[in-house]
């Protein structure tokens, strides 16, 4: 790629964002496009627009995110969003200091170099881009000293400012957990693994008495975990047909227009897909259905609930602090029996999970962890694939039929620009479900633990697949067969290749933010599929809000997407200076229109309390040391022979890991008894945290409080003190 | 050395052990032996001879051994003890399978092998003990696989016994910890890295309103730590004195013979070491220096209580599950701020190491680390010295004055055969002490966890020094240059170096159990002290009891010398299989004569509820390793195609040691929540029980209860349950 390409690149995506924000701009002033634009302040029974007014300045949004405060982000989104901000603001201050200490000293030694056009990188695709990075240097020059000292800074600047952003996210946390306000999760527990109940007891009173025995005090009560997937799937089928039936009354209801007045009842085949079968009488239909299916569902719960019961329960407890400290001690003498850990909040609780023994979970891991190193390796193999496509040239040859195509100067030029790009993109899309899927079946037992295990998942497969598989077959398509047999080589290999994929990973930062994030801020797609659904498919007020409702800001993947633009800025940070501001802009913008976006669009599906940001923290340092070791090999490339004294900045970092880990990991792990010591606003109300862990497949109102007994514990009612 | 030799080695070794075995038939006898003997019984009130049969049979001991259960074991040394038991009875299982089946296969497949004398070990020294090897085997050959089958089974056999052991050892703490009598620190925990205090406030109010704030229940009082250099200073000088003053009246007393009636009374003088200065009455002299001292040891008490804080506290709470449970959970959401532990027993905690901060300890056990490390590979210098003595030949080559002495072919043959073994273990006996200290330095809080560091250091002393050390110095003597160029070369060199020093280490082993065993049981060395100190030092009754007073078993150093001996017959146990009836002997002499000594003369100084068996079994699991390792490396070295088969069994090895660390180490660690939930006696006595964790140097019956308010917090006895 040439320098005209990249600034065409460039260019057209910064048109792309400004149309995209014009778009928006007056989208959202729509008062119809409100539930597209406001759903989170919506939902929470705000007005859209802040301060009530009609009238509103396009750009009064970036106002309002400027002014909002940590703790409106945690009011708006919780501590999870505020913890991602977290993560946005440390790594736009660390660029924005390296950049504005770096550029100035980097990039004029760079240009005066001297190697200038006759060294040229791989390829020959040496461009003006790369003159002010440190391939432009001659080897062995004394102005190695510059880059190498840049290198010492970056890498201090980063470690200083997550030391503080970790110190804060811990502050956030105690604080969270120090509210007054009465959380269910606080006061329960999650026991597995759960020994065979003795003749003539039932699971209830095995775990009644076992806790009771070692808690006389504080035991509430216990819920038996039981395996509810037929019973949810009758209570989904009920869900759905009470849908039906009131989309068929809306039909029925918009029917009666007064040229006739009795209206058309509406009516549907019962077999596939409403295609074929009886033709019959919708409402009739469903009311008959429901009918059917609440008896169903009544019978069936009551058989899960008597007979099957699983090895796993909550138990719940009337203080906080016995709660706490009762989720970090060990019950039982061997492990694989009775172990606890803290409730999550009741809808983050997998509760197929649960039931899945000690030994078998280990193994699970292991084995999923198996899987994914395999896949991580062998999705090497389309990698490369789809950067042999990198060049126009090479798609030419592929596919002769293209050539008129690419003849068009400017269509080219386009498409040499973004064709690398946008293959990558579409390619990493695919691949976070699978992952979730994968994390889930290690037996994880809530849902953000799975999600920050998939997010590991994904982190580790997009740095190694797409920037050192990009970086070694994009520049070298040949160098994997010297790897394979000589994997030593991998880091001066690595190191070679680097300076000649800058300008791509420059690109690729650049498209990622303006296109990116315009499409974030302006919600096109969501707006687009809201209103084909309202026109041609919502016709009950449920349905209208099920079309809007806007999801979450999507961690598992967001946060790992990230990720790799740390990787990619902090390995060429000092190779080519100018990824800094691309990166700061990133970061930047991300901030500006996320920000947005979580004070008015996204609204979490769960609470981990930032739990998130040990393992954020722990990724960008594996980030550091990979930058680290690449720029050690780099050195090596340039014959500086004071590359050794690079040694002591991986060590350092993975020291700063390691003292991290022991200072303020534990509180993440666990709660810290001193903090749920603190006071709550009133005496809980236990039977409402109780009912409040109840699948909704399992509770109704009719079904009377009686019928739970078998899976639930007498009520200790005797004392409750928190 | 050669096979009349090794016989000689053999055979006095034995005659030794008869000789001292008939010493102590002839010597326990005796009653006034009995102190000697018997102290461990009568410590306990009991009478020495079972049963109170005035005569005995020398050989009734063995028959007592024998009889004793477990629970004898335990009611008399204590838990450590008994799991001391199950490691010995453990290793003698292993050997005792493995000898029955693989002697009578392995020895006839090696003698018949072929190679014969025609192919010599290292330095020639193939002798008749080495057809009995696999060093007999023609290499390649068919025979080879009896071998490789035989190192399966020892390790099959090991891990299949060591399983059953530690869930025997699991059993037996929760056993003991399930008692129903109150043990103080049961009810105690140990708080260290208390934050620095606030202005206007104890730091006895800081840690009392801390922990009732989080349990407002089942908080009762709290020590805190103070620093008793000084006091304990004093208190020993008192004490010192005390015993002059005891001892100048007995002499008094003894002076007063009919013919003399009024008696001498006995003088001494002030100055060092009673040769110079005044010449004083002595009672006179103490009685002056006792209440002088009683006097400052009264006002430095009251110092110490006040002044002398430290940021540690051992706190008390009225529940034994409460305690648990907070010793084993979170308390600050930073982790170097009031870290907890459970408290040991009140003997066992180092005072002067629990101030010490979180970071500092973690610190300090690195550079403790290091230092052994360095210890290790620097003593390799020394026993490579040690070694080279190891022959007579050299010897003499060295010292051409012991010419003559050598001439003598009896002696020659007697010190051929014990000069190097006997090196070795007055080298050996040199450096547990200086391991202990540098345990302590690491910050440990507790005696027994201080000998677990301690042991650990030995082991991998002894191991890499001595077995290793030996290994290849002694065949190959500038084998090291050629290591410490390619240290990859070490499990080859070392495979070929193990079948010359098997006859070293058959002597080695056979020349501990005779001689030391011997020893052991015999008591020679603590009889002939004791009746020195009786005849010329003692005095009074006091003196008496402190010289016959018999310690403890002093696992920091017998574990790892029992150690060595279970990796040298590991190791050997498939090249050379005639070592493993030795070591069986080894261990079952062992625990026949250790089962004497455990009954009737040791007193344990600590329990730790056998938190010793996780690190034996590491240990233990660390040699099948090493073993497994050598065997590849040998395999190789006989050129056995099939030799990578083994491969799997180091990972089988690690994988053992994995799970148990999962499953039974955490009970270990802390002590589980429905062993502690278990019921007691009779509600404790808290003032009892906080007592208990007082110093000698703080506790006086003269010193009033209020004076010691400053240190102790104000006393809740609203409620108390157990």
């Amino acid at each position: 790629m040439d320098f005209s390409s990249f600034c065409t690149s460039l260019g057209t995506s910064f048109v792309i964002f400004l149309v995209l924000m014009i778009l928006f701009a007056l989208l959202q002033s729509k008062p119809g496009n409100n539930v597209v634009y406001y759903p989170n302040r919506i939902l929470k029974g705000l007005d859209p627009f802040e301060g009530g007014s009609k009238t509103r300045n396009p750009f009064s949004w970036i106002k309002e995110a400027f002014s909002s405060s940590e703790q409106d982000v945690i009011a708006m989104s919780g501590l999870d969003t505020a913890v991602f901000f977290v993560f946005l603001s440390t790594v736009f201050s660390i660029l924005v200091i390296c950049g504005i200490i770096l550029l100035p000293v980097l990039l004029p030694i760079a240009v005066t170099g001297g190697a200038g056009k006759k060294l040229t990188t791989s390829e020959g695709t040496f461009n003006e881009l790369d003159q002010l990075s440190m391939g432009n240097i001659t080897a062995k020059s004394v102005r190695l000293w510059a880059f190498f000292i840049a290198c010492y800074f970056v890498s201090l600047v980063s470690l200083f400012l997550l030391w503080k952003a970790y110190k804060h996210v811990s502050w956030l946390r105690t604080k969270a957990f120090k509210s007054i306000d009465v959380k269910p999760e606080q006061f329960a527990i999650v026991v597995r693994d759960i020994p065979p109940v003795l003749d003539g007891q039932t699971r209830k009173e095995q775990v009644d008495s076992y806790f009771k025995a070692i808690y006389p005090e504080t035991f509430y009560r216990s819920m038996i975990i039981t395996d509810n997937k037929k019973v949810n799937k009758i209570w989904e089928e009920l869900e759905g047909y009470k849908k039906k039936l009131a989309r068929a009354e809306v039909v029925y209801a918009g029917s009666k227009t007064t040229a006739k007045p009795e209206g058309t009842r509406p009516t549907n085949k019962t077999g596939c897909l409403g295609l074929i079968g009886k033709k019959v009488d919708s409402i009739e239909y469903c009311n008959e259905k429901i009918n059917e299916l609440v008896a169903k569902l009544e019978s069936e719960q009551k058989v899960t609930l008597r007979e099957k019961q699983q090895n796993a329960a909550i138990v719940f407890f009337s203080n906080r602090v016995i709660a706490a400290s009762a989720a970090q001690s060990l019950h039982a003498q061997v492990v694989d029996h009775w172990s606890v850990f803290g409730a999550p909040e009741p809808c983050q609780l997998l509760w197929p999970n649960l039931k899945i023994k000690y030994f078998q979970r280990e193994l699970r891991q292991y084995l999923v962890y198996f899987i994914v190193t395999l896949a991580i390796f062998f999705y090497m193999v389309p990698i490369t694939f789809v950067s042999a496509f990198t060049t126009l040239k090479s798609l030419e040859k592929l596919l002769p039929f293209i050539k008129p195509i690419v003849k068009i100067i400017t269509l080219k030029t386009v498409l040499e620009a973004y064709l690398p790009q946008l293959a990558l993109i579409i390619f990493l899309a695919m691949l976070p479900k699978l992952l979730m899927f994968l994390s889930k079946l290690e037996g994880i037992p809530t849902e953000s633990h799975a999600a920050r295990a998939a997010s590991g998942k994904y982190f580790y497969f997009t740095v190694l697949n797409v920037f050192i598989g990009v970086t070694l077959s994009g520049t070298l398509f040949d160098t994997f067969k010297r790897i394979q047999n000589k994997p030593k080589d991998i880091v001066p290999v690595l190191a070679e290749s680097l300076p000649g994929r800058a300008t791509f990973f420059l690109t690729f930062v650049a498209l990622k933010f303006f296109v990116g994030y315009g499409l974030e801020l302006s919600r096109l797609v969501p707006l687009i599929i809201y209103n084909l659904k309202k026109k041609f498919l919502c016709k009950t007020e449920a349905e209208l809000k099920e079309a809007w409702a806007p999801g979450d800001l999507g961690y598992a993947t967001r946060i790992p997407a990230d990720m790799l633009i740390v990787t990619i800025v902090l390995c060429y940070s000092c190779i080519a200076p100018l990824i800094i501001p691309f990166g700061a802009l990133y970061f930047g913008l991300g901030w500006l229109v996320l920000r947005n976006q979580a004070l008015k669009v996204y609204v979490p599906r769960y609470e981990s309390y930032g739990r998130m940001w040990p393992h954020i923290n722990n990724r960008i340092l594996a980030s550091m040391v990979l930058y680290q070791v690449t720029m050690f090999g780099y050195f090596g490339v340039q014959q500086f022979v004071y590359a050794p004294l690079l040694i002591p900045l991986p060590i350092l970092t993975v020291l700063f890991g390691f003292i991290c880990s022991k200072k303020f990991y534990p509180s993440f792990q666990h709660q810290a008894l001193e903090v749920a010591a603190s006071e709550v606003k009133e005496v809980p109300n236990m039977e409402l945290i109780y009912r409040s862990f109840i699948p909704l497949s399992l509770s109704s109102e009719k079904i009377d409080d009686d019928q739970f007994e078998d899976a639930r514990s007498e009520v200790s009612r005797q004392t409750s003190f928190v």
